[in-house]
């Protein structure tokens, strides 16, 4: 699916549990791993995603994944969670459609300026219990 | 140096060679990863953070690395690689002092008025040729 000539770049959750889950298992290594909460498609992961894209890269993987997080709690209810005197407007993108969600993120990548139009973005969402990653096509 | 009682995020640089150098061999396996091109701090670094403290994490480690190619390029020379009509305005938070960058980094995490007053915040650049990760005094 990999070769030298198609340098892969990964997007996934924060959650460690991936990890444990070996997301990446049946993948070649990927050159860069960005992750943030719900593996949404923010500026700082098109700025990572840019300059990993200038150093090479030809094929970016998406990896949401189950029984997330930002998918169990809303925005509301993290803010109920930040210290006193936190940012009230801070925007946690929790995520209310999970497979919504990730073709947004994906077609946020794919629409991107800053990325090769011919970038290949592939979107996952990747189940803890069985250890599958089902492609959701975008 | 980590238990139940004090979970632990990281936040590290989004190239791979991380991952194949083991440089979390020698850590209590966190509950959640946060990564980034140079490990730059960053709103999407800081919303990620107060997610994983608002789900209790109470210890940071954040992890720069030998080597970054973020270190090894200036943003002009980024932006020179981008497709025609990308964005000439993004900042690609590239590196001129690696230690002076950690140390941003790490006292842009403590400030933040995001995260818990008593989060314990720790920096360090990761030796991809030693496998040794030396910590910064911030």
């Amino acid at each position: 699916m990999s070769s030298e000539d198609q340098r892969v770049a990964v997007v996934a959750c924060m959650d460690a549990r991936l990890d444990a889950a070996g997301f990446l298992d049946d993948w070649p290594a990927p050159v860069h791993v960005i992750r943030n909460a719900g593996c949404r498609t923010t500026d700082d992961v098109l700025r990572s995603l840019a300059a990993s894209c200038a150093m090479g890269t030809r094929r970016i993987l998406v990896f949401h994944h189950t029984d997330c997080a930002m998918a169990a709690h809303s925005d509301e209810q993290i803010r109920a969670l930040l210290p006193p005197g936190a940012d009230p407007e801070v925007n946690f993108l929790a995520i209310a459609d999970p497979v919504e969600a990730l073709r947004e993120d994906v077609l946020s990548i794919r629409s991107s300026s800053l990325l090769p139009a011919d970038i290949e973005v592939s979107g996952f969402i990747y189940d803890l219990d069985s250890r599958e990653a089902r492609e959701i096509q975008v």
